[in-house]
């Protein structure tokens, strides 16, 4: 159970410090500005910090607590986790780095860590970790200032991450998309909660529809994250971005989370085998993670694309092909009704081109009168033609009745992205270029076909 | 010749309308909000439009005419042109739909014009396109109005596209990304002027650093494209994405823009042997195009990458061996010096993780001591950690110095996205993904070696 670890009623803070632009005064803050639990601060000086006052240790404070956030020198920590463990502090997120990732003395350091806790009721997450953060709870253990790194709103993927810049940068590239996040764990050098912890954990959690994971190598075992990975993805999608898959990436990795990289095609295998989806790279995490967070998973791979320019019409299609996706024609009945409908330029294919004379009314038109066929649907909906009203977001929510995935892809300059950003808050996943949408299209029929075949 | 298309003193516009949305009513708005030069209306009916005066045709314009704009319906299309030729017009944009691309009776509608064009002194863009927009001479036939696709500002790419969404939506985003255009020209059917012609123009102007390309499929012979090819790559960069590349996405393009889209392994040949660059997809025309644009072709494939985050630094290593540029280690002597540099965390290899400690003095140290061995580098920024300072700027834009190419990878939110908009003011291309940063390198360097070898 690590629900200490996202809801905790009371914690303190130790490294809380009186200095702008520490670390330690950024985790103050987060906390100071609105924490609805109890937390303490943890300094030496008795100065209280925005008007907190502190605690010289975790010992000293009267009360119990749920969870301990360790930021000071990583000579000073095993202390400190001592203190956390005689006080019976189940949650400790070490964020202090200076461990395994920096070599024989860190390793020797970190080994000493594990023996603290070792058969205690005290879990740790890190070190070498950039935080925690729940939105729903509003626990925020990440130590960047909120001016650099926004936070996400609430939502419903889950992030976890071996690496914290990639981790904070995701975070901050959601907010700004303004996807919103269930729960987000930069979980570092993993010396006691792993990867197939939390993966657990969050397969149970009701506010995560699907959990995305940075990972560079598995720090449980590998019979472990196996087991852990078939349970999990029989739930919930997990797609994974595994870095370290070049023999020359592997080694980067070894010396920056101290993982065992290990052979790119035995993690794909594992990943393929068991249901896990795959990102090929950063941006797909982000683009997957978006489609599953909206929309439901696929029933088969038979997609439907309708576009209002025919060369993203085309693009889309090369990449359908690319990725094995099937782009069946149009019944015939289909077809002779929709003839009645388009003008005479209009392409009735798949993909359907219905040009720049499309409006509102004809996307739902081509949608409804040919979608029973299909497993479900990108509308590439390009906004710069002004035929397109506004009222095209509305016609593009309402279709969703249908139960079928839908993606779209628009891209430009203002209005196009005021535009997407109204189809987003509208359940409606919007990409910036066909290939993507095709990509996560892809993804969704990936997890669907593994749930038909579990 | 094809200035007149770019630079015309005095154009007409017909099919010019009074009613607002209409392709017309943009067409006249175009040039009514600050064209320079003369420009006509011409619209049966006498009321004028935004205060200028309409003429009933183009003969009845009593002054010579470098430029015609025609938005009229495609069959009183051959009538205008007939005009145009005897008024020697040398230059017509066709922006009327309904001819090849549509079926059997408007590829009669097409042969026609060419047969009125044939022999004379007039060239013809289109029909079936978007328009031509220079933002140096301030000539925009692009129909779209200005608040669904913003027009990029001043700059070196020229950009023409077979398909008109395809280029107003990269036009869009440019604009949206504060990158400029020497020309923008969609060339739709190509029924005269095509692919060809405006690479061989495009080679020679002086405002165009790097010729960005969307193709369905070629419009000269296969001959003339090679020949040109062969010498346009020996000056600029060319940047080519080729759609219809897959068996069905061929047929979409041959019912899109008419075109015979061919095999795709015969197009990547001829690219790649006569030193053109191929994007695998829309979102790698656009990054390249942004790197030639703002830095020098490589003169090799040793790449040096900094980060302040590991975990990138990975990603970036793992998407270069896929690249198979060299990440070759550090010189000793490198090694020596910056261990004494930076701190004890610190990775010095290649990539070199400076982790979040650093600032902007040690990717300077970094950079100036590591350079001399590589033939350019990728600075990855993550500016959610605030000890990077915002003189970042400076230091990155003032390495340019060195001469060689210098890309920078940033991603996330609000701040991130103000930084990383200042980088690109001083001229240093940022990518929001490792793996994009490396692709556009990748692209660098290929051209680099073209050139070498040429």
């Amino acid at each position: 159970m690590l629900d200490k670890f996202f809801s905790p009623k009371s914690v303190a803070i130790v490294g809380a410090s009186h200095t702008p632009g520490k670390v330690g005064y950024v985790l103050a803050e987060n906390f100071a500005r609105g924490f609805p639990g109890k937390f303490f601060f943890v300094n030496p000086d008795p100065e209280p910090i925005m008007e907190h006052r502190t605690y010289p240790s975790v010992k000293s404070i009267p009360e119990p607590l749920d969870m301990v956030v360790i930021a000071v020198k990583s000579t000073l920590v095993p202390k400190v986790l001592k203190e956390c463990v005689d006080k019976k502090v189940e949650a400790v997120v070490i964020v202090s780095a200076g461990f395994s990732e920096t070599g024989e003395e860190g390793r020797k350091l970190e080994e000493q860590l594990k023996k603290i806790i070792n058969g205690t009721k005290t879990r740790v997450i890190g070190p070498n970790v950039v935080g925690v953060f729940d939105p729903h709870s509003k626990l925020d253990t990440v130590f960047l200032p909120r001016d650099r790194m926004n936070r996400p709103k609430e939502g419903s993927i889950a992030f976890i991450t071996q690496s914290g810049a990639v981790g904070s940068t995701i975070a901050d590239w959601l907010s700004e998309e303004g996807i919103g996040v269930s729960k987000f764990v930069s979980y570092g050098n993993a010396m006691d909660v792993n990867e197939s912890d939390l993966l657990e954990y969050l397969s149970e959690d009701e506010k995560t529809k699907v959990i995305a994971v940075y990972i560079e190598g598995v720090k449980a075992t590998g019979k472990r994250f196996i087991s852990t990975l078939k349970k999990v993805c029989k739930k919930k999608p997990v797609i994974f971005l595994k870095s370290g898959k070049t023999e020359k990436g592997s080694h980067a990795a070894a010396s920056h989370t101290g993982s065992i990289a290990g052979s790119a095609r035995v993690y794909s295998t594992v990943f393929r085998q068991f249901g896990a989806i795959e990102a090929p790279d950063w941006e797909e995490l982000f683009d997957f993670a978006k489609a599953f967070s909206m929309q439901p998973a696929t029933r088969g791979d038979r997609l439907l694309v309708i576009t209002n320019g025919g060369g993203f019409g085309v693009l889309a299609t090369d990449e359908a092909e690319r990725q094995k996706l099937r782009l069946d024609p149009l019944t015939p009945q289909a077809v002779e009704k929709l003839k009645k409908i388009v003008h005479g330029y209009a392409s009735v294919h798949n993909p359907m081109d219905l040009t720049a004379d499309s409006n509102a009314s004809t996307y739902k038109l081509a949608f409804e009168a040919a979608m029973p066929k299909y497993d479900g649907a990108i509308l590439i909906t390009l906004f710069q033609v002004p035929t397109l009203e506004e009222s095209i977001i509305e016609t593009v929510a309402s279709l969703q009745s249908h139960g079928k995935p839908i993606l779209c892809c628009a891209a430009g300059g203002s209005f196009s992205n005021r535009m997407s950003q109204r189809l987003e808050a509208r359940g409606v996943p919007v990409y910036p270029t066909p290939e993507r949408a095709v990509r996560a299209f892809e993804a969704l029929s990936r997890f669907g076909k593994h749930q038909k075949s579990a």
